[in-house]
């Protein structure tokens, strides 16, 4: 049975140094929860810090790469998935999570969010600005939830995929 | 040399009746405008109001549909390209664009907002809806736009092009 | 009614001389029977070739580039479309295209033969060696046709299309 | 460091028993020579048999699947990638391995040998049939290798990680 994956999506290189903090915790918590954390998997902002975490507590972790060369992630990424699809390779991000975490908010981000909530995802903002939640909780409430801190991101991930009936097979 | 390509971006089956008239009305003046449209190409919604627009007033319409039939989209477009990507496509409508307008809004509409004005793009919003602009506009205001009304857009379009040094061959 | 597309795939910088002079005579030919070309669209090879040919035959043409900017194809493209996919824009080139004429032969070229043939999309081969008809004839042989000049592949091209009943709208 | 991907390319509903068997023994020795398995992920054929011969043998297993749904794919798969992008996905197999091996023969197996001699991989062909190595060989001879048995083509793989310098982290 294939593993249960837990997207963690933020920004690259504008991630501020809180967003960072909390993706590292992340990536700890997804690892010690025994799931699969899956990011952009380039080498900077979110996708590196949630990757380090996820890796440092033992965890599997994957990066889905904009670019053709699959040696250009992240050095903490298990499993490097090279799509030479640019910013396209969004949609796969989420089309394998099943649930999926926006770190943080910026362009590629927001992208995320709306092709998450389109394509069915359950999506947790970590964001103390209203505003993110404010503008894409009016096309999919039900799907969309708003945490401050990784710990309960964590615990509601984990409320989701028991509702979803999805556990890790050992 | 190339024809100048306008993307009209906005929901499907969602799409308001205000929405709808805006986009026939901008397909109308895009191709009065001399301009080249181009949409998600499906047969509903924006997009086949705005392929409409543009070619009963004899334009040319271009359609980046998300199947990979090549008959399957709106019986308003000339040019029918078939990609088989799903929602990955909308990257396409935006870098494929010399200019994007919003018509309305939507999950699928803000990604295209959010992966155009990640490309450089200048995106131009037709909403009466503040926060539309109020989300996007914290990431890059500079390349940002908000209109209210179809002729105001296509007005905005043709300056945004002077200054992009871009018109039509003949 | 959209416009029937017959797409021209073939080497890049690796085409032959004769292989040029063949895609050059190919987009005369195809826009002289009022059809549309796609190609590629780098401004090289076969693709700038065919391009050209259909142009100054004042034929409307299509490229599909691999790169995120548009304005990087063959000065003899009408509509540039940006993929940003590399070399997994080649499943749009034939999704696209009604008929595929195949002008020489190269990796890009074969992983085009088999996608349309995988697709459904009738496939001509425009070559002198039997072995590129040979290997693709083992799956597909009702879809795939080998004819050793331009002339004889757009007349080929034109009883497949009424075979198929696309003939284009005026 | 990334695990070392060997990525088995080969037919779906038309794979032949024997390469069936093949399948199932190239994935069992991928998988005991500490490597990691990527496949197309479908249910059925060599990605089915490759999958299930790794997994029993306690490998790690992808799929990199055309579908939008993550759960449509092999049941033997570890870590199921959603691309949504139909044969487009051809393409991040053959970028996501650092080395293929096709195992029979197909219209998207040809397409993936293209695509991986274009993108510089080593491809091992597990055939017996020679027009297979014949066709491909023209353009990359450097790259392409044939093998008659699974473990001929494992123990190839093997030399060609060591050229490349690429070894499995513990």
């Amino acid at each position: 049975m294939r593993k249960i994956i837990i997207g963690v999506m933020g920004p690259g290189e504008n991630a501020t140094p809180e967003d960072l903090i909390n993706a590292y915790e992340l990536g700890q918590l997804i690892a010690s929860s025994n799931l699969t954390l899956l990011t952009g998997g380039r080498p900077t902002g979110i996708m590196d810090a949630a990757s380090r975490g996820a890796k440092q507590a033992g965890g599997l972790t994957i990066g889905i790469l904009p670019t053709e060369n699959n040696n250009h992630g992240s050095e903490w990424l298990d499993i490097a998935i090279a799509t030479d699809l640019g910013q396209a390779r969004n949609n796969i991000n989420v089309l394998s999570s099943d649930v999926v975490i926006a770190c943080g908010m910026g362009l590629g981000t927001a992208s995320e969010v709306a092709l998450a909530l389109k394509n069915g995802k359950p999506v947790i903002l970590l964001t103390t600005d209203p505003i993110n939640y404010q503008i894409f909780s009016r096309f999919s409430p039900d799907q969309l939830f708003s945490t401050s801190t990784p710990q309960e991101a964590i615990q509601l991930t984990q409320k989701i995929l028991a509702r979803l009936s999805l556990f890790e097979a050992k």
